[in-house]
């Protein structure tokens, strides 16, 4: 992105702020980051609050502080932690662009509401991870990197013990053994904050490459005696197992996980509801005083049978804490991060100071899933 | 204390669970230990539930589970994580004995209560810390020890962005930055806590001595460019400070906190208000979504100006976390310690198999309060 005098496109982020959000998309640094490349930004009055940013913190870098529907009413693109309700979408205006979690493997409606409406949908779930040039808007991997981090902080705070040995003059308290389960991003760094506690950790995931990974975190990798290899799916995320093989799974994971007192799993495929890697049988052979963090909790299940979003103990005093929203539990930095991933892909498409779509680029033809440019005229999506 | 083959000692322990409690005094290891040395245990049905130890688990261990009654009635000696209430020391009969915090220091007229009914009371709080042969008794080590790790769980479980720093593609997150006032066991053990998780850790004691132990984990030692020489008090405990240099002390730390993110206090000082180390004035220069955790709080006051039991949210976006209780909340750990600190008391007292006292002993005329044996007879207390 070029640096520009005068800003050409006007940038909005909303409050999205509820019970379980309280992240923003937009924060102060980034302001005065995007107003370098000719891109000026509005937010909505209170929208940073919840991650401990004030509308005189905006207001000081540089952005306009208004309300929601003028925010709407005035921006080109609007920026989302996830994405505009059906209501606001309503309110969006023909040749807008919007950026977000769209959804768009899984709610086909909802990206034809947003075409119908004539906007362009940009969604970041759509990144294709691994090309370099990408990896600043990978928010997936910025948003998980600190969901891993803050399981990890939660297992410690409900776990009855310490994490680290101590040896003390009424006794020794062993380690903490821990299981990572999905050693993806959110599982490499709930591994790496849970070491750093002083757990002894083993993990485990179904993409054999995973396995020098969590060995140079110093955690021990789980054999389980079991074959997938091509367990590496597209966009670097596990492929979905198949039947059989999600059973053989279980059962070697539900034995293993006896002798452990924390057990993280982190294994979310996108679009699609998380395989369980632990069921009633594994949760029952824990422990009383046993923690589960389960990330991938949801009203459809997560990665532990039975689990919900928030917390239950099981008759066995088992611990299981259903967590979905963890990343917005670190709001300011996770905020921090996914601002600077929102305002990496906006850039790309500020092209000589307009919001431009280039048919036939890589990251435009991987990301623009609602009102597309065609091929030949690359400019009539463009606003203002 | 030498083994004996039968028990000849009924130790019993009652369920002192309550919103804020989650500790037992018995675990059982330790029913296994006190029987090697001729003590039989009973223990109050569910009395270790909050700290996941079943009723089984004690039955396992050659305990006796029984109603609350039952056990007061059949016990020699009965053992506290805090003490028995008023309703429970009208049912204690004269000669039985009681170990636990019993606030002599402070409730002169709760000792005298036992004196009357008899009872021998034995006071933990009144342990001389230095001497080697106590350092197993050492519930206030072992237990603020838990408090310190507690705290730094809780801070970084508050605090909205990551304690260590992370360099990701998306810009580095810089550490946060903690203050720790008071390097006691509590103090040192926060420091060890937050320094394992990467951050980076400033600490500050009215003792001189303890620059060296904040040091020596790698925290670096706040200079408040004051003098309080002779800081160290009796029993291990900083002494208290004049009012004139409590004032300076606290301009002092105001003016040095309004750097840190997170800042940790655990000044208490035994049978005293405890000493506010940070004013209104310090809460008030602290950035919005600094978290400071007051493990003295209470509802006298704490180290904190305004803190008070449980969390609160300045005008200008700082959490306090009033934190008294927090060495329940590692109940299991906690309890383990615990009950070993109680158990090695009992245990200095069980003489040839039977509870006797001997005036003169160093111990002995430390921690009974209650009840005590006279000079020239040394067995007047004991029962059965």
């Amino acid at each position: 992105m070029a640096e520009f005098k005068e800003a050409t496109v006007a940038f909005g982020v909303l409050n999205e702020t509820s019970d379980t959000e309280s992240r923003v998309a937009l924060t102060p640094d980034i302001v005065t980051r995007l107003g370098r490349g000719g891109v000026s930004c509005l937010i909505e009055s209170g929208a940073g609050a919840a991650a401990h940013y004030t509308d005189a913190d905006y207001a000081n870098a540089g952005a306009t502080v208004a309300s929601r529907d003028e925010v709407i009413a005035r921006s080109d693109a609007l920026g989302f932690v996830d994405r505009p309700s059906a209501g606001t979408v309503s309110k969006l205006r023909a040749g807008q662009w919007v950026i977000g979690m769209l959804g768009s493997f899984t709610d086909a409606d909802y990206v034809a509401s947003l075409g119908n409406a004539g906007v362009v949908g940009v969604a970041i779930e759509r990144l294709p991870r691994q090309l370099s040039s990408a990896q600043s808007m990978d928010e997936m991997t910025s948003q998980n990197s600190v969901m891993g981090y803050k399981a990890a902080i939660l297992a410690a705070d409900a776990y009855g013990s310490f994490l680290p040995m101590m040896t003390t003059a009424a006794g020794t308290i062993r380690p903490a053994k821990a299981l990572v389960l999905g050693a993806g991003i959110a599982g490499l760094q709930a591994i790496g904050t849970l070491r750093r506690l002083g757990a002894v950790v083993t993990a485990y995931d179904v993409r054999p490459a995973s396995k020098g990974e969590v060995e140079s975190l110093g955690a021990k990798f789980l054999d389980l005696g079991l074959d997938f290899s091509a367990g590496q799916g597209e966009g670097g995320y596990a492929r979905a197992l198949t039947a059989e093989e999600q059973a053989a799974q279980q059962a070697a994971v539900d034995e293993k996980a006896s002798g452990f007192d924390i057990v993280i799993t982190t294994a979310k495929v996108p679009g699609r509801k998380p395989p369980v890697l632990l069921t009633r049988a594994g949760v029952a052979g824990l422990h009383r005083g046993a923690v589960i963090v389960d990330c991938a909790a949801s009203d459809l299940g997560g990665n532990v049978e039975g689990s919900t979003v928030g917390t239950t103990v099981t008759e066995g005093g088992v611990t299981i804490i259903g967590a979905p929203y963890l990343a917005s539990g670190v709001a300011t930095t996770a905020s921090n991060l996914l601002a600077r991933n929102v305002a990496d892909v906006l850039a790309h498409f500020v092209r000589d100071g307009r919001l431009t779509q280039v048919p036939g680029e890589e990251l435009d033809d991987a990301l623009v899933v609602a009102g597309r440019a065609e091929a030949p005229a690359a400019s009539e999506n463009q606003e203002k």
